[in-house]
């Protein structure tokens, strides 16, 4: 049996639920409570001493960060393909995923929005500007790519869902949770629209708090 | 022939430089100046709306995103492998990376130093003490992969350079730039030395400030 350590509010163990879901990938999922500090006791920082989620625990192994094991699954379990076969469409689908996963979520997680209210004195507001504006940074170069590229399908690379709009569900639901204004982003949100509208996009908890 | 749009102080357009060296594939490379605002010129905008280092141009199509590349690279000319064989290999090799490329260097690049000044008021003390924070939890979490995991060799994964060796290159060079503590982190530092001591990994300027 798989097992996901994940937490209701994480972005990126959301993704990795989606992938399982899509995948029709029987799993378990055991909550690692962040709010309560258990990514810092020993038992979960030997399994991930980055003290994050998700961590995927299959066949004793222990893998961390979402896309390495989004793309770990799809190797071992290549029924309902998140990838497309051709490696520039491979490529597309993975730059799509990293300007999320990388250019802006990284930026937004609660240990930097700690980090820059407790140590750099900034308040709430200020904080989520801050957030905001990383949101409609990355919102934008997501809707420049696929509003322009022909690869844009009813997906965001052709008409299968991939790997990008996996990432991308996490993106407008983190954005959203923020209150950005995604109004210059009608491409993304109408994609990532009818991504929400399958159950295995069920965001969960997700959508009552960050 | 391939062409490399990158820039002298760009971590990411490092990585990808390093890869195509370690993989002995022949490019031109075009210096988009970052200071002067090239990237945002129409000519570069067509080619990446997020406007950011490094692009990729091969065979007329034009690919963005540093780890995308790389992969994109060892599908399109596996010679000199970048990754690992096994699944389970390949995963943590990609973990690694993305621990210092998504979770570290989108939090410290220059567009996130200028609004933390411009816009959230940080002085230069405060931006730097920023900036080391995050390399040095990045650096704490590879350290203890690296030193805990019977996988790490002579480089990060056994004793051959993969994607890891060229991601945490650029994650050490950029510690170093803005002076991080790296003396907790042994382990990390002595197989990016080793790394850096061969010929594909010269920074080039990139040592020379940010």
């Amino acid at each position: 049996m798989i097992k996901l350590y994940g937490f209701w509010r994480s972005l990126a163990a959301y993704r990795v639920r989606i992938a399982l879901r899509l995948k029709n990938i029987l799993f378990e999922e055991t909550e690692v409570d962040l709010l309560a500090g258990a990514q810092f006791k020993p038992d979960f920082d030997a399994l991930n001493p980055q003290h994050a989620v998700p961590v995927l625990e299959h066949e004793g192994q222990h893998l961390i960060q979402s896309l390495p094991i989004i793309e770990y699954l799809e190797e071992r379990f290549p029924a309902h393909p998140l990838l497309p076969t051709d490696a520039l469409g491979r490529a597309r689908v993975r730059a799509l995923a990293q300007i999320a996963a990388s250019d802006v979520h990284p930026l937004i997680v609660p240990r930097v929005r700690n980090f820059l209210s407790a140590e750099m004195g900034l308040d709430e507001p200020q904080k989520l500007r801050f957030i905001q504006h990383w949101f409609g940074m990355g919102s934008a170069a997501l809707e420049a790519k696929l509003a322009r590229e022909a690869e844009t399908g009813t997906c965001a690379h052709g008409d299968s869902v991939t790997m990008a709009d996996v990432v991308l569900a996490s993106h407008v639901v983190g954005a959203r949770l923020f209150k950005t204004d995604l109004s210059n982003a009608p491409t993304l949100t109408a994609l990532v629209d009818r991504c929400l509208a399958q159950p295995a996009f069920d965001p969960g908890r997700l959508t009552q708090g960050h």
